[in-house]
C-alpha cells in the first residue's frame, strides 16, 4: 500500500465517509439485497479453493447466475461466463477472479475457513480468500443481479467473466486458450476491480500502469550431499542458496536506480530433510515485480547472473531456473480511465476515488483486453469501515489477517462495479 | 574419512589384502554361513525402518534369535535383548545398531530400497539403510550364532543388543529409561562397533574419543508475511535466516582455533509456501559436532548469540530453539582399548588395524555404558574390496550412493565382533 | 540521473538543438566573452581544491569580481559575497558553490586537475571539480559581469554568493553562522543552479522537492585484533563490518516500499595495516539518501539496528556512529517555480525545460532560504553538446570521467542564470 | 595458542616453576649480565623498526657484536652475520629476527615504542614490536657474549644470523639471494627460537612442522564508480568485497575438513575515499595458514573460484590477485629435535619442555636450511612470569598489548639458545 493512499486513509479516518450520506446508496442495494449478499459472501470466504481448482466455487457461481435467469457456461476449466443481453449498444466485459490462496487463515472470523487443498506439487495446505476474491464473486454476482432488474437503466451487452487462477497467472491465459471472446462476443471495453485495505466507498485508479509486472521463477540449486559431520565431502546447497538469497537483495539496492519501483521476493526455501545430513538440493522461488518491460529485462538478467556465479563460487553446477508464471502489464486505458474515475466520484462522493496505482501488485485481467486489442479499465475498491482506521493501517491483502468488513465489501464492490459498467452502458452515457 | 584412513587406503589399494591369505578366515565362517547371512543382509538392506520405528526389523532379529534358541526380548520400543551364557566368566555387551534414515537411495543394487516411513512430523519420506546399520544387524546376528554354535571357545556371558534409534541420539536413552541394565546382567564392558567406506578386514580405532559429541537444534526464525509485492509490510523471514546461515559459518572460521574440530551444519532449511507470499515464519536446523563439553558450551553459545543478534537486525522477535538430539560423548577406555586392537590384528592380519578416530561422527553407544560406569570400546569396520579404492575413495555414509559390499561387511563385521568379544570371554583370554 | 531526463535525452540527441537557432544567444554572450569565461573554467578546473580549503579559489573570485567594482567580502571562511546594487526593486540572492572532490581525475583533458589536497584526516588525496562547481563559478562570475554591464536591463540588488564545502554541507552552514544574512541584504528569493550530464541550452526543474535528504555517518566496528593465524583470540572486526554492509542492503530492498526512492550507499570501508594481522576495528561510511523526514527517520534507525545487531552476533561491543553530514530539504517554491521554469523556456526555446527533480542528489543551497523564511528556487543545467549523447549516457557528476564542455557550461550556465536572476529583476518582470 | 600449552600452563599458573631452583641459572647468567641485557631490550623495544628497513637495528647489532671483538658483516640489506669462531667441531648457525610490526603499542610501558615507519605503499604507520623479535635480538646478543666468554665450554664455529624482515617473509630469501652461505660458513645445523606468551623458563617444540605453510596475497577488486546516490550507475565494488569476505568464510567452515587446521584471515580492507561517492575499487589482503602442500593448493584454489565467481555475481570484471609473501615450511628434523629438547630440559628442569608446534604461525626460518639441504631444529620460549597467568591467558603476539617481561625474556631467551647451541658444540656433546 503505497504512501498517497495510507494519506488518504488518515485523512478519512479522522474525517466521515457516511454510507447513508450518499445519495445513490439510499435506492441502489435494498436492504434485503445487501443481507443476501453478506450470507453469499460468508459462504464463499469459508470455502475458498487453490487456483485452477475453483470447482466448487464455480458450481456455486453458475447456480446463482442461472438463478437469474442468465445461461451461465464454463470457460477455461473451472472459469463461468454469463452475458446478459438488453438490445443495443455497447459490450462491456467485466471480470471477477474467483481463487483462493494456501495461507493459513487467523482472522478469527465466525466464517473463517478451514479449508485444505492440494498444490501441484501435491502437498496439501489450508486454503484462505487471503486475497480477497470472495469480494469480487459476491459483487459479480451482485452486478449481474443489479443488469438484470435494472434493465431500464442500460442498455447494450454486458460479459460477466468469473476466471481462475489469477494468483498464477494462468486463469485469464486459459480463459482465452479456451476461445474466451469466440464463446462470447468481443467487448467495446474490459472492465476489473479490486479490493484493499482502504476504506469503504473509496476507489482508487489511474491513467497508465495500475500493477507491475510479475515474474515468478522457481530455482533448483545442486550441492553434493554428505554427512553433516563432513562438510568437506560436501558441496552444501543450503549455504549455497543462503548466499544466493542476500545476493539478491543488491539488485534492488545496489542495481537499480531509487526511482525505480521494482521488488525481489523469495518466497519460498526449501531443502532438506535431517538436520544431520548435508542435501543434495535446495530450491527456492523468486517472484519479481518491475514497472516495465526494460526493468523487468534487467532484473531477470541480474537473478540469472548471481545465481549461477553464487553456484560457482560453492565449486556447485549452474542452478536450474524454470519459470512459474509470468503476469503481463495491466495498463489502464488513458482515454477512458478520466471517465471511470469520474462515473466513481459520482457514484461514492467527492473525493472518494484516489488517483494512484495498486502498487506492486500483478494481475492477469490486463491480458483479456490486450490479447484482443481493447482497451482495459481496471480499479480497486475499499472494504473496510473507516473506525478500522484509526489504530493504524489493518492487515492487507495475502496476509492471514486480512479481513475485509462483508457488509463494507458487498455494498462497495457492487455500487462501483455497477457504476463502472453503466458508465459504458447506462442510458445516461 | 579423515586422511590418516585415507593413507592406508591408498596404501591398501595398491597392495593386496587377501582373505584367503588370513588363516583365521579359513574355519570361522563356513561357505554356508556366509551366504546364508549375505541374503539376511541383502533382506535387511531392502527393508530399512526410520528410527524408533524399527518394528519388522525388531521383528525379523527376534525370529532369527528364537532360532537359534536364545530368548530375546524386546526393551526400549523396538530394541531387541538376548543374553547367550556360557558359565562362569565375563559378562559382555555388544550392542548393534538397527535404524534407517530418511534418505533415496540411488545405489541402483538390486536389493536397493523402495520403503518409506513417515517422520515424525507426519511427513511420508523414503528410506534407506545409508549409514549401514543393516551390517550391524547382520554382524550381531552373526556373532550369536557363532557363540551359540562354538561354546567350546568361550566361557560367560555375552549380552547382544540390537539398539533402535541411534540416528537420533533417542535409542540407547530408551534402552537404559526402559531399564536396560536391570533386565540384562550388568557387564563388565560394553562393545560396539560401526561399518564405514574401509577396506574389507580393515578395522580402526583408538584411546580416548571415538567421535563427536553432536548437538541438533530446531531453529524457528519469526518474521511477518505479507504480499511478495510489499516487503515493507514484512519482516522477511528467509533473508533473515539465510544472514542466519551465512553468519553461522563464522563460528568455525572465526571463532574456534584451527586446531579445533568441529562442524556446525545447517541440514534442512524450509519456509514458506507460495512464491509471491512471503512467509511468516522461516524453520532451520543445525547439527553441531564439538571435541569436548568446552568447546560444545562454546559453540552452542555462539549459535545463541547470532541467531538471536540476526534475528535483532531484521527488527524481528527472538527465535526459537528446540533441541532435536544430544549425543554423548563416545570414550574409548584407555586400559582396554589397546588389547582389543591386539585381538582385531591377530584377527586381520598385521597392519589392518588403524589407529584413528571415527571421524565427527556421532554416536550413543557410549552412553550404555557410561550411565553404568562400565567401559566401553567401540570400533570402526571395513566393507569393501581393496578393489573399489583404485578410482579415489567410495561415497561414505549418509550418502544415497553408500553401498557396502554385502559379503565384504558380513565377512569383517562378523569376525570382527567375535574377535572383540572373545578378548573378554575367550578361552585364551 | 532519472529516466524522465533520458528520455529528453534520447530525444534531444536525435533531434537538433541549434545554440545558434536560438534568438537570445546571439546579442547576450559575445565572442570575446565566451572566450574568456572558457580560459577561466579551464583555469578553475585545473586547480580545484578540497571542501572548506578553497582558498586559491576564494582569492579568484575575489580577484575577479574586483575587477568589475564590485566589492566582495569573505563568509564563512572561503565564501564570497557580492552585492550588485542597481537602484530600488527586489533583491534575489544567487548561489554559486566552488568546492571540488577527492577524486582522481581521469577526463584526459589538457587542463585536467592533477591537484592534491588533504582530507581532515590528514590524508593527501587527490582532487577534481568531479561536480562540476567550476561551473558554477565560471556562471557566477559571467552573470557578475552581464549584471554590472547591463544595468538598463533590471533593478534592485543582486547578491551573489560564492559558497564554499557543499559537497560536506558545511557551507550553507558556515555562511549562515557567520551572519551572511546581517552582512548582505536578506533577499527576496534564493536562486541556484547545478550543472548536469544533460544537453546544453536544457534546463531542468520542477516544484517541491529538487532534491533528497541525505545524511552522512561515519561506523566504527569494534573487534579485538590478534595474530591472523589465530582468529579465536579475536573478533573479526572485519567480517563484522562486511556482514553489516551486506545486511544494510536488506533496508532498501527489504524495508522500504518499491516505490519510495532511498539510498544507501557504503561509499569507504577502511581496516587493517597488514595482512597478517587481525585489527582491532574496521571503520565505514554510509551515505543516506531519503526523499522526506519519515523515511529518512526510518531508514536512519534501520542503519543503527542493523549495526548494533551485527556487533551483538560478533560478540563486540556497540559500533560507534558520528554523523559527518546532514543535507537538508532542498525544496523548491511552488508558487515562484512555474515562473522561473517559463523564464527559462523563454531564454533557451520551448522544449528545453524539462520538469523533473535532480534524482537522489543532495545540496544545501535550500538552507540558505529555509533559515530566514525565504523561498528557493533551484535548477540544474546542461553542458554537452546533443552530438555527445549519441552513444548513450555520458558519464555523470562524481565519476572521474565527467567531462562538461566547456563551452556549452559556459553558455548555458551564464545565460540560465541571467534568465533566472533577471524573472525577478527584470525590467521586463 | 593451542590447547596443549594452555593446559601446561595452567598448571605453571598453580605451580611454582622457581627461576632460582633451576641450577644452571646461577652461574650461567650473571646479576650484571642480566642487568645490561635488559636495558638492551628495553633500547630496542623502544625503538623498532619495519620489515626491511631494519636500519639502526643493525647498526646497534653491529656495534654490540663489535664490542665482543667480533667482526660483524650485513648481508641482505639489512641482515648482519658475525661467526664466532672456536677451534674444531660442528658448525651451527643461530638465527634471530629483527622486525617490528605496524601496530600501534598499548601496552603502557614506560619503554613502550613511539616510533613510526613507512610502509612499502608510502603509508606512515606506527611501528611496535609486536611479535617480540626485541627479545631474540637482544638473546642473539647475549648468547654471542657467552659464546666469546666462555670459550672453553665449546669448540666449532657459530654463526649468528641477525636476519631482517621475517614478518614479510622476505629476510631469509634476502639473505640467501645475497649469498649468506657463501659469506659465512656452511653449517651443521640451523637453529632459530621465537618468543611467545608463555611462562618464563618453559620452551616448547615437536619434531616435524613447527608452523604453517602462510600465503599472503593482495586482491584488487573492481567495480565502477558513481556519485553515491546513482548506485545504478555503478557496480559498487564495497558491496562486492563484503560478500568475498563472507563467502571465504565458508573455505574453512563448509570445504575443509574439521580435523584439517587452516585460516584464511581477512587482514586488510580498504575502499574508497568519500562516503558519497561509490568507489571503483576495493582492495584487501588474505592470510592463508595450511598444513601441508596439498590443503594450501585446495585453499588458494578455493579463494581464487570464490572471488572470481564474486566479481561475476556483481557483474564486475575479474579481480586482481598477486602474491604478497609466501612462507615456506618450517620442519623441525625428527632426528635432532629430540636431542635438542633433552638439553632443553636439562636446562631449564624436567617438566619445562612442551611437545607442540607453534600454532598456526609462520617462519621463513626453516628456509635457511631447506636452501642448502641442512636440517633445522626451532623452539618457542616463554617469556613472563608465572604469576600472569593466573588471570587467564595474557596478551599474544601481534596484539597492541603483547608485553613480554623483560628480565624473563632475557633470561628465557638466551639460556634456551645457547643450551641449544652447546647440545651441538659444547664440550659434554
Amino acid at each position: 500500500m503505497s504512501s498517497p493512499l495510507e494519506a488518504i486513509i488518515r485523512a478519512a479516518a479522522t474525517a466521515t465517509l457516511d454510507p447513508d450520506a450518499v445519495p445513490a446508496a439510499a435506492h441502489l442495494l435494498s436492504d434485503e439485497f445487501v443481507s443476501e449478499h453478506v450470507e453469499r459472501y460468508r459462504h464463499l470466504h469459508a470455502h475458498p479453493e487453490l487456483s485452477s481448482s475453483e470447482t466448487e466455487t464455480a458450481a456455486y457461481i453458475t447456480a446463482r447466475l442461472g438463478e437469474l435467469g442468465l445461461a451461465p457456461f464454463a470457460v477455461g476449466g473451472t472459469g463461468v461466463v454469463a452475458v446478459v443481453e438488453n438490445g443495443d449498444g455497447p459490450v462491456v466485459a467485466f471480470r471477477a477472479d474467483t481463487d483462493g490462496l494456501p495461507i493459513l487463515e487467523q482472522t478469527g472470523l465466525d466464517y473463517a475457513s478451514s479449508a485444505t487443498g492440494v498444490l501441484p506439487s501435491g502437498e496439501a495446505v489450508p486454503v484462505m480468500h487471503g486475497c480477497g476474491h470472495d469480494t469480487h464473486i459476491v459483487a459479480g454476482l451482485g452486478v449481474a443481479q443489479l443488469l438484470v432488474e435494472r434493465r431500464d437503466e442500460w442498455s447494450g451487452r454486458v460479459v460477466l467473466i468469473f476466471q481462475p487462477a489469477e494468483e498464477t497467472a494462468a486463469g485469464a491465459r486459459a480463459l482465452l486458450d479456451d476461445g474466451l471472446w469466440l464463446k462470447a462476443p468481443k467487448p467495446d471495453v474490459v472492465l476489473a476491480q479490486h479490493v484493499g485495505p482502504a476504506p469503504e466507498l473509496v476507489t482508487f485508479l489511474n491513467p497508465g500502469n495500475m500493477a507491475s509486472l510479475a515474474d515468478s521463477w522457481r530455482i533448483t540449486v545442486f550441492g553434493k550431499g554428505a554427512h553433516g559431520s563432513q562438510p568437506e565431502q560436501s558441496i552444501d546447497p543450503i549455504v549455497q542458496a543462503a548466499a544466493m538469497v542476500l545476493r539478491l537483495q543488491t539488485i534492488v539496492s545496489r542495481e537499480l536506480a531509487p526511482q525505480t519501483p521494482a521488488v525481489v521476493t523469495v518466497g519460498t526455501f526449501h531443502a532438506g530433510l535431517k538436520e544431520n545430513i548435508i542435501p543434495e538440493t535446495a530450491e527456492f522461488t523468486v517472484n519479481v515485480r518491475t514497472p516495465n518491460e526494460e526493468v523487468r529485462e534487467q532484473v531477470l538478467s541480474a537473478i540469472r547472473r548471481i545465481v549461477a556465479a553464487e553456484a560457482t563460487a560453492s565449486g556447485a553446477r549452474e542452478p536450474r531456473i524454470e519459470e512459474i508464471s509470468r503476469f503481463p502489464r495491466l495498463y489502464n486505458d488513458p482515454g477512458l480511465t478520466p471517465g471511470v474515475a469520474a462515473a466513481l466520484e459520482a457514484e461514492f462522493g467527492a473525493g472518494t476515488v484516489i488517483s494512484m496505482p495498486m502498487g506492486m501488485g500483478s494481475e492477469d485481467a490486463g491480458l483479456l483486453g490486450d490479447a484482443i486489442g481493447v482497451p482495459v479499465v481496471f480499479w480497486g475498491f475499499g472494504s473496510m469501515p473507516v473506525s478500522e482506521f484509526a489504530g493504524g493501517m489493518p492487515a492487507a491483502n495475502h496476509s492471514p489477517f486480512f479481513k475485509p468488513n462483508a457488509r463494507s465489501a458487498v455494498i462497495t464492490g457492487t455500487r462501483a462495479a455497477y457504476a463502472g459498467i453503466l458508465h459504458f452502458v447506462g442510458s445516461e452515457r
